[in-house]
C-alpha cells in the first residue's frame, strides 16, 4: 500500500503543545474576564444554511465562504464570523433569553482568503456583545472589557481607539454627503494604511465628492492628540451639526466612563477617523492596536449597531460588542517569540525505575494528584539517564526517583531539573505530606 | 425585504447559556484532569484533504463525511473523529515531538448520520492518547484517566468494562477462526444489544462459522461476574492457547494496576465480550457506561492499537487512548434534568438606580472585580422593581442598590435574592473591603 502524504491544507495549521498550551490559557483567561462582567457563553453550529450567511458581509466575504451542498441537498456554509450566527441566534431565541442579553462566544471561523504571514483560513475569534440596550453604559463596559482582556492575557502597552460614528454622520450631513456615507467611510477606513493623500484621491474618485468635501472629512480625521483636547476641539470642527454635537457628548461619556472604570488614560485614544469597513456600525466604534506591533493592525475591534438581526426578525435588537482575533494575536506573539517557554502540562515526572514497583509508582502518582500535584509516570522502565533526559527536554520541574532501597527506607529522591540537585524526601503511600510539600514548593518557585 | 427564517440545520443545535455554562465547565474539568496526568493539548484543522479522512473508518463513516471541493479545487472533508487527524498529525510531527507523546484534543467533529434523540451531526469529542509505547503502564493509566474524568465531571455510579482483544484472538486461533476475526468480532460487538441467540445466528450466517465455533466464542463472552473470579476462570476456557494465556496475564495487570491507581473495584468490570467495531484495536479495550443510564451506550471508549499512523508513515507508532463523547453525555444529562440549575456567569448585579451615579456604579464594579467578585451592572436606569425581577429571573445571588442617600452616607444595600433580605454595608471606592467580604460570603454559601 502506498503511503498518503501527511499534510495540512494551505492556510491551515496544526497546534503543537508548545503553542496550544498558551492558546488554551488565553481562551480560559478570556472566559474568566467575560464572565466577571456577566457575559454568558453560547455556542452555535459551524455549518449554517447558506442563506443565513451570504449577503451579510461584503462581496469579498461572500466569496470567501466555504460552501457546499450537504447529503440532503441543502446549500450550507461554514461560518465566516461569529456575528452573523449571533444575529440568527438572537432572532431565534431572544424570546426565551430576554434582554439585556450578554453573551460571549469563543470559536473558530473560516475564510477562504489569500494567505499571508500570520493569517490563516481557520482562526479562533473571541466575541462579546450586549444586546437589547442602547445605554452608554454598555458602550463604556465594552471598552473596560477590552482593557481587562488584554491586560489579563499579559499585555501592558496597547491602545484602544474610540470613535462615535454619529460625529462623522453629522459632518457628512453638514457637507451634503449623507447619501455618500458608505463609500466615504470605506475610503476613510484606509487612512492609516494608505495615508492622507491617497485617501483624498480615492474619496474624490470612488465616492465622487469634491476636493473641498474630502478636505472637510479629512480635517475631522486629522484631529489628533490628547483625548480631552481632541474632545474639546471637535465641537468647533463640526459646528452647525446638531447630530455631531450629540455624538460628541456621547463619545465624551464613553471616554470618561472608561476612565472611571479603571482604564488607564495612556491606553485610550479618541480617533475620529476610524469607521470600520462593515456598514452596520451606527455609534461607538473601537479598534485596538499593540503599541509594539502596530503593523499587525487591530487585534480587537467592534462597535455599536442599531439592529443586529433585521435580516431574520422584525424585533429591533440594538447592541454593542467587539471581537478579539485570538489566533491572530497568538500568531503575532509566536512570530515574535513572546510566547511563554514550553512547559509540561504536569510539572512532575515519576521515573519508572524498578519494574516490580509499577503499582507503587501508580499509587504514588494517584496520591500526588489527589493532593493537587500534576504528575506523569514514565511509561517504560528505561535507563535512568534516558528518562531524566526526557524530563529535561520536555521541561519538567522535578523528577522523582525511587528504587528498591528508597522504597525499603520509606523515602524517595526528588531531582530538581533546573539545578540538577537531589533531595531525599520521606514518603509512604499513607503519608505523602512531606513529598507534596517539597514538590509544591519547587513548582511554585519556578 | 422579506425576512430569512432564522433556523439551524437538521441535526445541529444552538447552545444557550443554561446548557453552555455546564458544557464549558465539563471541558475545563476534562482539561485539568488530562493535564494532571501529563497529557498536553493539541489542535488540528477542521478541514483536511479528503484522502486523509476517507477509507479510515467503515464504509458508513465514509458516507457520513461532510465533503466538498474548496475554491482551489481541492477535495476536502470535515473531520469525523479526532483519531484520524491524530494519526496524520503524529506522522507529520512525531520527529519534533518525540515519544512517549501524550496528547488530549477537545473539539467538535461532524457526521452526516441519521439523527435520533440525543445524537447530533455536530458534537464535541474529548480524546486522550499515549503514543510510542507498548507499556502496560499506559493501559492502566488510561483506565485511571477515565475514572478521574467521570468522577471530576460529577458522576459516581459508572462502570468501566475492560477487555484484552488478544484473549479473543487466542480463542479464535484455537478454534481455527483466525481468518474470520473481523466478521466474528463485528457480530460479537452486538451481543449486548441483540442478545445471545441473534448474535449466534448472525455469527454463523455472516461469518460463515459452525454452530460449535459460535458456541465456543460465546462461551468466553458469557464469562461474567466479579473481576477476580472472571480472571481466574479465563485460563480454563482458553486452555491450549498460548496467545490467550499471555492476554490474560496482561488483562490481569491492567485490572490490578487500575485498582492500585485508586479506581474503585465497584467501577471495574472484566468483559471479554467487548470488541469494538473498529478493526484497529489490538490489545486493551475499554467501554464505559453510566449505571443509571445504560441505554445511552458507552460514553467513553477506547483501546490499544499497534500502528496508529501506518497510512501516512513507515514509522511504527503503537499507542493507547480513549474518547469521551462529551456532547452525548451532556445531552443525556440535559434530557434527564441532571444539569446544574442555571446560574449567572457573574453572581452579583449592581442596580443602575441613579442615572447621575453611572460612573460610580462602574467604579464600584471595577473595584469588586479587582477583588475577585464577578459583577454585572444593569445597563439601563429602569425602575428598581424591573431590575430586581431581572436579577431574580437570571439567578443572581445578590443585588447591590445604592442611590443618593447611600452614596452620601458611604454605604449601599445588598439584597440577597434567595431570601429577599437586605443588609446595609459600608462602601467607598477607597475601601471596598466590607462589601467584598459580604458578597464573597453570600456567593460561597450558595
Amino acid at each position: 500500500m502506498s503511503l498518503i502524504q501527511p499534510r495540512t491544507l494551505k492556510g491551515f495549521r496544526d497546534y503543537l503543545p508548545a503553542v496550544m498550551m498558551p492558546r488554551e490559557q488565553m481562551m480560559q483567561t478570556a472566559r474568566e474576564v467575560f464572565r466577571s462582567f456577566g457575559f454568558a457563553p453560547i455556542d452555535t453550529p459551524v455549518l449554517e444554511y447558506l442563506e443565513i450567511l451570504s449577503g451579510k458581509g461584503s462581496d469579498e466575504t461572500d466569496r470567501q465562504i466555504y460552501r457546499f451542498q450537504d447529503n440532503g441537498g441543502r446549500d450550507v456554509g461554514m461560518r465566516f464570523d461569529l456575528t452573523v450566527p449571533l444575529a440568527r441566534f438572537a432572532a431565534q431565541h431572544i424570546g426565551v433569553l430576554g434582554t439585556p442579553f450578554k453573551r460571549y462566544h469563543i470559536a473558530p471561523v473560516w475564510r477562504g482568503e489569500n494567505t499571508q504571514a500570520g493569517r490563516y483560513r481557520e482562526f479562533v475569534q473571541c466575541d462579546f456583545d450586549t444586546i437589547g440596550t442602547t445605554s452608554v453604559l454598555a458602550d463604556i463596559e465594552a471598552v473596560a472589557v477590552i482593557n481587562h482582556l488584554l491586560e489579563a492575557i499579559g499585555f501592558d502597552r496597547f491602545t484602544i481607539s474610540i470613535n462615535n460614528r454619529v460625529i462623522l454622520s453629522g459632518l457628512l450631513e453638514l457637507h451634503g454627503l449623507a447619501d455618500k456615507t458608505v463609500p466615504v467611510l470605506r475610503s476613510l477606513d484606509k487612512l492609516a494604511k494608505i495615508g492622507r493623500e491617497k485617501t483624498h484621491e480615492e474619496m474624490c474618485r470612488v465616492a465622487e465628492i469634491s476636493s473641498e468635501q474630502a478636505d472637510a472629512v479629512l480635517a475631522l480625521a486629522a484631529c489628533d492628540g490628547d483625548a480631552e483636547a481632541v474632545l474639546a476641539r471637535l465641537p468647533e470642527i463640526t459646528a452647525g451639526s446638531e447630530t455631531a454635537a450629540e455624538g460628541i457628548v456621547r463619545l465624551t461619556e464613553i471616554y470618561r466612563g472608561a476612565v472611571a472604570s479603571g482604564v488607564p488614560t495612556r491606553r485610550l485614544k479618541i480617533d475620529v477617523s476610524i469607521a470600520r469597513g462593515l456598514d452596520y456600525y451606527t455609534g461607538a466604534i473601537f479598534e485596538t492596536t499593540l503599541d509594539d506591533l502596530p503593523e499587525i493592525g487591530s487585534i480587537c475591534s467592534g462597535g455599536r449597531y442599531d439592529n443586529l438581526a433585521g435580516m431574520y426578525t422584525k424585533q429591533h435588537l440594538p447592541g454593542i460588542g467587539a471581537s478579539l482575533g485570538l489566533d491572530r494575536l497568538l500568531a503575532a506573539m509566536e512570530q515574535l517569540n513572546l510566547l511563554p517557554v514550553a512547559s509540561t502540562p504536569a510539572p512532575v515526572l515519576i521515573v519508572y525505575f524498578d519494574e516490580d514497583r509499577r503499582d507503587d509508582y501508580l499509587k504514588m502518582a494517584a496520591n500526588l494528584r489527589a493532593n493537587g500535584v500534576g504528575v506523569e509516570v514514565y511509561p517504560d522502565s528505561k535507563k535512568l539517564g534516558a528518562q531524566l533526559k526526557y524530563a529535561d527536554g520536555r521541561g519538567f520541574t522535578a523528577a522523582i526517583v525511587a528504587g528498591g532501597n528508597e522504597w525499603a527506607e520509606s523515602r524517595c529522591q526528588v531531582k530538581t531539573l533546573a539545578t540538577k540537585s537531589t533531595t531525599d524526601v520521606a514518603y509512604t503511600h499513607d503519608d505523602p505530606a512531606a513529598l507534596v510539600a517539597v514538590l509544591k514548593q519547587q513548582c511554585d518557585s519556578r
